[in-house]
């Protein structure tokens, strides 16, 4: 790391720090137009932006990039319309900005409001994909946020005449472009990871490790999660066959997914006539199994060891346990889950009401595949990422998790004094919506 | 550090955990009822919990401790009596667990709710007061959480007859003992840091520096605050007599307190009519006056150095500088704050707007006193802390910092697969509520 990137970048992402003070301002109909004026000029450039993106991919197959990489930096122009609908998809969404929480009155003349507000500046880092710089920009100017963008060193033509694109349709906007930067060079990450004093938000997108390398590097605020270890809990009043079709697509409708299942419970009473059920089921999609000792008893199975109910497989596996109760299903849960998404299949109302309230995860689900857990489903508009941490925001992640809120206190020479001592005027306390 | 510590550290915070897996559960009802167990046994309790204090107290001033320190140990009948009320208007405030925050529809027989949960097990570090183990105590019974607290040895006997005072009064409750701890070693603090799976909250109490530590030494999230560097802007259309009022409660009402400014802003402009008034009324309370070279050069200061702009004095002091525009008091503000409170005098509406959106602090104030920044005073019931954290909770901070959501899915058997290829399923995202 060299002096000379040192301070460009320093002085870019004060740039943007410093117009996005800003942005937090614009109206909802300035913010639309911008992303109107960033769809009309990835339109004019696509034929630019498709150059630059197989130029990429060129250089991925000649230097041997696996071809599931490969894969995911590919932008056909299918693909990058996709991504221009969804930028006017996102001008459609409710604007974040500016709602007002709470409004109250302290006294006569003094009021209170909590509004909500932009983080400031967002910074996002993710591999491959160019198609993301076009989602998450789109995402900071709805929410009135700067943004610095740090795409993988394989995207970079591609990034860069994306990056461009969206600079000239913000000059014909109210949204200043210098509130928007590209950065290119792989060593910016670790320096991108320390400024916090500019950076309000790291979005990583990666996989696993990469997710756990950014949460562990940085005093900055992650959203995001590392792990997805989900589990299936078929209770003794299960109707089977929903609780195998549910396995089924919780398993293998996406098993790369963190959303995807990676350890099936299953209750005693029920196992010598399930497990033959759901395990005939799993394998005619190719999934591999692995069981305790007890669940051996009624299929075969590969014999699961410790560090399977621990393993997030990404792929077509998955560990089975028997266990006795609810209670030790639950403790199995709290032990080994990663807060993502847990699910039960059971009739029992009581049963499944208890799994829901004592279930610690961002998602509790009943009845239903644990791949709902995701922001389009739930209905969101737009999903930033899922994160698994405890304090809000937590699981699928809209919009709101690009903002903050800050509380404004208007008064006409309001003074603390005159509500304290012997003579103490009261506050009046009252709500004004 | 001895494994002896060790081991009973970890299965008591674990016990703490266990029981609050079913503390989220409880009624409304179950929970008041809790609290003024607890205040009742206080009261029973109290001629043992005042002796116990006693000895405390002694042996502080054997020890030769600062007087503040003691003066904030010290609990007489009073005090206590004082505390046991707070613990009954805890009662009083709204629960903040199982409101639903979205009820929607995503398919027939398919509903998400989105529901207001506990934390789990809250980490209460504390210097000396021994009254905010009841404080604390009695917000997290209603936020339905687990809390292990840690008090200063100081306070150790006060903390211990407290606490036996509360279990005494959870024994009559269906809020289980076990799922609050008093931890009384030193050494426990960084083994309390490092429990990251078992707690979920670190609220530290003390000083700023004490908080710096607490954030630099643990990966659990941490609310609070280790600056408070305010500001106070006075503007050249300000009202002059309004803006001196306001300075000196700013600065003197509670000059120790997180929310006192440390430097005031003033317009050149009126510099020369308003800084001799500021300083006249200032100095007879008497604040030590530090100003820029503009400054100087109109009231008699100690002439300022570079570090005063980055110093929280919590003492009579201030510092003062000459801005010839707003812009140049939003970038002083921007460089400087450190995000808790910011505020202007003006009569200029305009002038008002522009600071209020482009400050970016957790509080933005107009012709008011920064000393309001409080959750008591904000209305908030009770104040968990102040943060100055960017993402939510940010500000004063009520019962509200003490819980979190969680997305309950409930349907009958669906599978995504059916919402997925060319005969998808529409989703119907429909809000219930």
């Amino acid at each position: 790391m060299t002096e000379a990137f040192t301070r460009p970048l320093l002085a870019t992402i004060q740039s943007v720090h410093q117009a996005s003070r800003t942005t937090g301002q614009l109206s909802t109909e300035a913010k639309n137009h911008a992303l109107e004026a960033i769809a009309q000029a990835l339109e004019t450039f696509a034929p630019e932006i498709l150059a630059a993106n197989q130029q990429d991919c060129e250089q991925a197959q000649a230097e041997g990039l696996p071809n599931a990489l490969i894969a995911r930096l590919k932008l056909d122009a299918n693909k990058l319309q996709g991504a221009i609908t969804g930028v006017r998809q996102v001008a459609g969404l409710a604007d974040p900005v500016g709602e007002v929480q709470i409004k109250r009155e302290l006294d006569t003349g003094l009021i209170l409001q909590r509004l909500t507000c932009p983080l400031g500046v967002l910074g996002v880092i993710f591999e491959a994909r160019p198609d993301a710089v076009i989602q998450i920009s789109s995402l900071a100017v709805k929410s009135g946020n700067g943004v610095v963008l740090k795409g993988g060193k394989e995207a970079i033509h591609s990034c860069q005449a994306i990056v461009k694109a969206i600079h000239q349709g913000l000059a014909q906007s109210d949204y200043p472009a210098a509130a928007l930067a590209l950065l290119t060079q792989r060593s910016e990450i670790q320096q991108l990871l320390e400024l916090d004093q500019w950076v309000d938000l790291i979005i990583p997108r990666g996989s696993n490790e990469f997710v756990r390398y950014i949460q562990d590097h940085t005093r900055i605020p992650v959203l995001g999660h590392a792990d997805g270890i989900c589990h299936l809990y078929i209770d003794q009043a299960a109707d089977l066959a929903q609780a195998v079709a549910i396995t089924v697509d919780s398993k293998t409708q996406y098993p790369a997914a963190c959303n995807a299942i990676e350890t099936l419970l299953v209750h005693a009473e029920i196992a010598p006539k399930f497990l033959p059920m759901v395990c005939d089921a799993l394998q005619a999609k190719g999934v591999e199994l692995r069981g305790d000792a007890t669940s051996c008893q009624f299929v075969e199975l590969v014999p699961a060891t410790a560090t399977d109910w621990a393993t997030e497989y990404c792929d077509l596996i998955v560990s089975i346990k028997v266990v006795d109760s609810l209670d030790a299903a639950l403790e199995h849960i709290d032990t080994y889950g990663s807060g993502h998404t847990e699910a039960i299949v059971t009739q029992d109302q009581e049963t499944a009401r208890k799994f829901l309230a004592q279930v610690d995860a961002a998602g509790v689900f009943h009845n239903c595949s644990t791949r709902f857990a995701d922001g389009f489903r739930y209905g969101l508009g737009a999903e930033v990422g899922i994160s698994t941490a405890k304090l809000p925001p937590r699981g699928p992640v809209g919009l709101e998790g690009l903002i903050t809120y800050k509380y404004q206190l208007v008064g006409d020479g309001h003074i603390v004094q005159d509500y304290s001592g012997p003579r103490a005027k009261a506050f009046t306390h009252q709500d004004l919506t």
